[in-house]
């Protein structure tokens, strides 16, 4: 096996820098005889300009080879077209699902993604400054757990700034979350009524909302059906997380007959624990239950029941609240919950309908 | 179940809005008494400037709560600390994985990467103009099929481009790759070791470099070994045509005895259509081989025997090119290619040590 890279050199080609200069407004302007401003206007959609004079703008500015600078622009008009997105991590399923749908969200409005993740030792709050430096129409941060210093900073903001898949109590900044109590509260009365009645919970990483409220929603929803508090475990947000969740169940004294894990990824690494590593029978011996719809729930190898979220819905909002965000009228900071749905899979059994 | 979302509204806080007007660098010049372009040098890697100047400007900075305007400074220097990543989808796990690796690897050199990806019926090439414009330092290509029309925008770019995980016959610009073709062989050689005599193969997209390459290799190792030319079916690249592959496989007259997949998803939606639809048992009837070492790849589930790309050194190579191509000086593009290595687990049977 090669230790070494191979490099191929393709014949020595031109030098891939442009030689001319690229034309300018003004150059447009000039062959257009119009202004500098009208130059602008007519690449600003909206802006108030006629239509003979916009035509000849375009035509001199094609003539011209002339794009328009958006990064120019962005200090001037305020309107760079990127929006910022924070995110701590990419690699739980969800998460590429979330930003590819925004990526094709923005994208249909003629914006683009700015990503922006830390290095290993940096918190999140030195991206802040940075992305706002850079003229980002607004922030969304999710996959993160904010701290009291990021919501400070998101505070006093010069741009709206979004909280996506979490919630921060007392918060004057919004959000657009799933429901996620409602979201416990279904999982746990579809468990009672599917006859279940020693249930368990993996929980995701500590302090993270999302974790709390499905914990806080599946929890009353047990009492309300007359059934105990569910066991335990931690599963850290991480597929062997679950799988160690689900071995530390195993031995409890009193085996769970169901256990909801709080995202899908920690649900998968659970059956695969169970299955794989305690031989037990799922659905027959225990149901299991995520939170998310992965696209991976669905593989005939799990086929795993979940709580699906809306995440077109929930980026839809979250656009919504940017677009209001972006005036001059002061916006109260709301936060959004949309409602989702149980997906029934072949990891649990059959319940009479809700 | 409810239709609507909720909006929960915070007391009205005050306006995120910033009132007070930034610091510029003419305040913190003044504070200071130094030169404007002495703030500049201050605050950029490696310019010109002596220890005590610096540290007066950034004593002035901090009391100002001065920060540097990247995007300002972008026009002027040619640094705005952006790189664009052009990607068409992310959901393939691959690609996350990619994404993080090159965000925290840009992090660490205070950049930051902008991604694009195209609307729904948008070509790859149109994003091209709209991120030079934004003044990026460079541009990596991935996840994407390159097309003739891109590759003449990217001939002809003002800042360095890299393909990666792709590469283009007679390309003028550089690129960056697992050694594919070489692993195709390595895959090859180890099943013929194996004592396998059957095989199939599952292709990608047509037309895409890493699934031809991993073909042409593995079946000139086949033909080496005395093996014939493998079975063939398309996967498209996903875990459903995965599994599609696997069930027209099994139909054909005579069974493969191995199969090898030109990516993971691919090969994990074989498993799971020789497995939970085919009733195959997995090494024993039929082994499987796939291609990445994706996550999942090491899940219990799965097991899945592949070959791992080294993304890492990868992303180093990519990065490495992006510096040398941004001095002054001509570089020639080239093409480097990175070896991977076989991982073995549970979806091959034994084989003597290669």
């Amino acid at each position: 096996m090669q230790n070494e890279s191979k490099r191929r050199s393709a014949p020595k080609a031109k030098n891939g820098k442009a030689n001319s200069p690229r034309a300018t407004a003004a150059d447009v302007a000039r062959a257009a005889g119009v202004s500098i401003s009208a130059v602008s206007r007519a690449f600003t959609p909206h802006a108030s300009i006629s239509k003979t004079t916009k035509t000849r703008v375009l035509q001199a500015a094609e003539s011209l080879a002339y794009q328009p600078n958006p990064l120019a622009r962005g200090l001037i008009t305020r309107r760079s077209g990127m929006i910022a997105l924070l995110m701590t991590e990419v690699t739980n399923p969800f998460y590429p699902t979330v930003l590819e749908t925004f990526a094709q969200a923005f994208s249909k409005q003629g914006k683009h993604v700015m990503l922006f993740t830390p290095a290993q030792d940096e918190p999140l709050e030195a991206l802040l400054p940075r992305a706002f430096g850079y003229g980002v129409e607004g922030v969304v941060i999710t996959s993160a757990r904010p701290t009291a210093e990021m919501m400070s900073a998101c505070e006093t903001a010069p741009v709206p700034v979004v909280l996506f898949n979490r919630t921060v109590e007392s918060s004057a900044i919004s959000a657009v979350c799933c429901d996620n109590e409602a979201g416990g509260r279904t999982v746990a009365r579809f468990l009672a009524e599917g006859g279940r009645r020693r249930p368990a919970f993996v929980a995701g990483l500590p302090g993270a909302s999302t974790s709390l409220y499905r914990e806080r929603g599946f929890t009353s929803g047990l009492i309300d059906a007359g059934l105990p508090a569910p066991l335990r475990a931690e599963g850290h947000f991480t597929f062997d997380g679950g799988l160690q969740a689900a071995k530390s169940l195993l031995s409890c004294d009193v085996r769970p007959d169901c256990i909801f894990a709080a995202n899908d990824i920690m649900a998968l690494g659970v059956l695969d624990g169970l299955r794989r590593v305690g031989g037990i029978r799922v659905p027959d011996d225990i149901w299991v239950v995520g939170f998310d719809d992965i696209d991976a729930s669905a593989w005939p190898s799990f086929g795993l029941t979940t709580f699906r979220q809306p995440i077109n819905r929930m980026v839809a909002e979250t656009l919504r609240i940017l677009d209001l965000a972006d005036t001059d009228a002061p916006t109260s900071p709301s936060t959004v919950l949309v409602p989702g749905r149980l997906i029934e899979r072949d990891s649990t059994g059959r319940v009479p309908a809700l």
